[in-house]
């Protein structure tokens, strides 16, 4: 049997996890729209907290997914855009989000369907 | 302000996690490659966990995406396969996860040099 190209341990799983984690994926796309300050890039993506927000674009930036540019002003302002790196995976992941998108009706009555049957099921 | 697409509470946020969670996306690539049993599956995978593993089969099982075919035979075996529309939407998680194998030395590099600059702004 083959051995998985994403076994445990290898850097392409770690990478692969970073641009597919939850909130690495809703910063691909918002960024991918153009620069954001840090509260814009909050309130865009919705639902999550700052230090999963600052935890997460740490994560990317490390990876050289996203820049960081402080502007030295009071009160702190922190802009963040992608890298082209960054531009490339996220052209990936929004292609997948836009499948999501244009697929979510067959997903919903897929969903309906499965349940009916276990309800059925548990009768 | 535009209201992201993927706001907290809609359909299409949900199947995005769904085809991006961890275990999601290695479960839809190792099925790209054909049929196969829960422990084939399970070891192809590597580091999952048999509850996280029927969890995630589950869910990709409503939404459509994964065929669950139980033989009637002792022991028990069952088969998972894609759909077509799973099969679709791992096309996409396929493209990403290339995608990310062929960057991975850009990743890594850019990893290493930004724990040079902490450590250098650290001293």
């Amino acid at each position: 049997m083959k051995v998985s190209e994403y076994a445990v341990g290898c850097p392409e799983r770690a990478v692969l996890e970073h641009v597919t984690s939850t909130w690495g994926v809703l910063v691909l796309i918002e960024l991918s729209t153009g620069t954001l300050r840090f509260s814009e890039l909050r309130r865009q993506i919705g639902g999550v907290s700052e230090k999963m927000l600052t935890q997460t674009l740490r994560v990317l930036e490390r990876d050289g997914f996203v820049a960081r540019l402080a502007h030295p002003v009071i009160p702190p302002r922190v802009d963040y855009s992608l890298t082209p790196l960054g531009a490339d995976a996220a052209v990936h992941v929004r292609a997948l989000a836009d499948w999501t998108t244009a697929h979510v009706s067959e997903v919903t009555r897929a969903q309906s369907a499965y349940d009916a049957a276990y309800d059925a099921a548990a009768v």
